[in-house]
């Protein structure tokens, strides 16, 4: 068989580009407007995509600066993804779930919800939270540092996995005549006792279609890494070149045999920022659309944002990116890119907020469909990547044009799918289902 | 305009009967069947019922007898029924979550997320845990008391609507010429520093389309009532006679103007356990082909579970119901409810488990449509009920037979609506939207 790429499809309110709100084609109240979801996953699912995948954080940002963005009203993951299991069929449904403010049951349970109700397509973008802000929703006056919110998730997993494995999978049997609804040996009681948490189980759903729904992450510090080469099953990571990708996607795939995992184990998916035109120029005058409708405090608010919420407001839009300390935010990979792009270009701070308003730190492509096309199978041919996550400046419209022009291209180089072969997202992404922990 | 009476509609896994998934017409796997949910939804929508109506918990049970009931596995509420809200167009969505081992600010957010979802039909039916179980899933070692549980609800109530008041109905402006997505001074920031919790907000999800979630809730203790009188919009509660429900009744109305609230602020639907025939004898034929099925050790562990876990595992099945220590355990009325029931009647244990396994405490109406819709007349009409939450044996026949027979008799008189008049829950409730608390 030959290999194939992954596609995912980043659905999140109006789209990637920060001020595609303003864009005349765009719906501004994407952000909880479900008709509008369901035709992107739609749209997503009729062009074969192996998942929709929507962001998260849990709280809301408060600075004057903030009601000039779309961040303030979106629907939350689990509920949203649940609706869409409704009015979709074959498309994998991935959300974004922090482990620093939850807990592993809640999680668990809402999954392997979500996995039964879509026969089979849930994955949990397994994150930690990089916004202090949310500590204050969540009884908390400090936020975790980095290295224990790293500690939490890896717990997280151990428990949502273990719990995950509650039934074995032919553990209800339902026996009208004999009166047996489940056989009592193939239950499993957890009794996890951990440093961060200490639950019970079993959990009172049966085990989920997929065994467990598929593990994303996205982290790139070392620990993210560490983390992801022992949990993940696909990585969702920006990176900026080729080379870079290839680097990175060496680096993790090799830190796989470590945990016992080979290479299939894992799918690395870069994230990739596509404007589309008939030519070049068209591409490039769509992208300057939107980059005009950048207010300069908004495109330095994100930069903030992506900088782990440094607060960059007292500096001078016109003055060179501060000098950052290395905090403890969870962004530091993130900050060495934009630092160093700062620096290479000489932009001031409003040209670099301006820069990220799009792509926020994903590799961009502005062009054709066949040159994109070009660029993606380059990456995946080049050993950078197994698939890519999309990301559009604007919603619906972006999508749209990616799945009326680059799947096509990728179709005809046999390159993508013509159609799923399977019904769940492991059958999509090429992933085996995990056996029980109980039965190996 | 005619006072009308209110349908809630029980769904949830193969019905309310204990044996029902036994039995030759019920899918025995309901529990994890969307289809079977969507079908019951959209049978519930079609008769013009007010809502369906989800219970939960979260643990499972792990004593050998509950290998022989179907409480293991079944969906998480809030997942169900978002995935619920995708195909259905009118009908109440009430889920059941727990404020004993939850954090305010998710449960804000998915109950906001899924009113914005379904146009206004979400309701959350506000309980505390009553199983010990559910502490050890966690983090805890032991069940929070009756007290603190509910202390710990009010304030949890306090939170989640004040999060929902986060965001004037009309902040988001999202106004693109000039680039204001939201007016900051309709932003309001909670700042909760209570006793159990801690919350800063704001949500970030926009204010739901009815003000708030409907609030339901079912406790009948003299604390439950005066949570209940406080801070419910529908009562859902077990009576067994008219006279007791109307006492039932007429107590939590006349509770209401202590809160500066009005009878009309509050919707008191009782519990009736439904089994229909064409004759009284079919009706009564039906019900014992269901109790047939109930094995001796099932309805005594249905038993225990409904006196608050209380072990009954150790008492001879033939022997009387023992004397039960008055527990702390939040189910109280029930026990006093039961205990009276097996005195008055001289049952054994064995026989107090099969009475209870059809209706569970609620009152049992079994006999033609005419008899049923007689009976819920004279209550509705007699002061004791503003509408019923109907439990069936089994689903989905028993709810069809109330959509099939009874909705139209109760039409027919004019208690019960032919269509919707309006879209969201809190119309079809008869109840007014609530005003954000920063405007008034």
């Amino acid at each position: 068989m030959t290999r194939t790429l992954s596609l995912g499809a980043f659905i999140m309110a109006t789209g990637h580009h920060v001020s595609a709100w303003r864009h005349p084609d765009v719906p501004a109240n994407g952000g909880l407007d479900f008709p509008l979801y369901k035709r992107l996953a739609q749209v997503a699912e009729a062009a074969k995509f192996d998942a929709v995948f929507v962001a998260d954080s849990v709280a809301a940002p408060t600075a004057e600066i903030a009601s000039r963005m779309a961040r303030s009203d979106h629907f939350e993951p689990l509920t949203l993804l649940s609706a869409l299991a409704a009015v979709t069929e074959r498309i994998g449904l991935v959300g974004t779930v922090t482990t620093s403010y939850n807990e592993p049951y809640h999680v668990a349970r809402k999954f392997a919800s979500l996995d039964h109700l879509s026969g089979g397509r849930a994955g949990w973008n397994l994150v930690t939270s990089d916004a202090a802000a949310e500590a204050l929703n969540f009884n908390r006056q400090e936020h975790f540092g980095h290295a224990e919110r790293y500690a939490r998730a890896r717990e997280f997993h151990q428990v949502v996995t273990g719990l995950w494995d509650s039934w074995e999978d032919d553990a209800f049997t339902r026996d009208k005549a004999s009166g047996q609804y489940y056989d009592p040996a193939k239950l499993h009681v957890l009794n996890h006792e951990g440093e961060h948490f200490r639950v019970q189980g079993p959990l009172n759903v049966a085990r989920p279609p997929q065994g467990r729904p598929v593990i994303v992450q996205a982290g790139s510090s070392e620990t993210g890494r560490e983390l992801a080469a022992q949990t993940a099953e696909v990585v969702f990571t920006a990176q900026t070149s080729l080379a870079a990708a290839r680097d990175f996607y060496n680096d993790l795939k090799g830190r796989l045999p470590r945990f016992g995992r080979s290479a299939d184990d894992l799918r690395i998916m870069p994230g990739v920022f596509v404007v589309i035109g008939q030519s070049q120029a068209e591409a490039q005058e769509k992208f300057e659309a939107f980059q005009e409708l950048v207010e300069p405090q908004v495109g330095v608010a994100l930069l903030s944002r992506m900088l782990g919420n440094f607060d960059l407001s007292a500096y001078p839009l016109d003055g060179p990116l501060p000098e950052l300390p290395l905090t403890d935010s969870g962004q530091r990979s993130r900050q060495l890119l934009l630092t160093e792009l700062a620096g290479r270009e000489n932009l001031t701070l409003a040209q670099l907020g301006r820069r990220i308003a799009g792509g926020r730190g994903h590799y961009s492509l502005i062009g054709t469909p066949t040159q994109i096309a070009d660029e993606l199978q380059a990456w995946f041919e080049g050993g950078a990547a197994d698939g890519f996550n999309v990301l559009v400046p604007h919603l619906p419209g972006g999508l749209e044009d990616v799945a009326n022009h680059v799947v096509p291209e990728l179709q005809r180089r046999g390159l993508f799918r013509r159609d799923y072969s399977g019904s769940t997202l492991r059958d999509h992404l090429g992933l085996k289902r995990p056996a029980n922990r109980y039965t190996i």
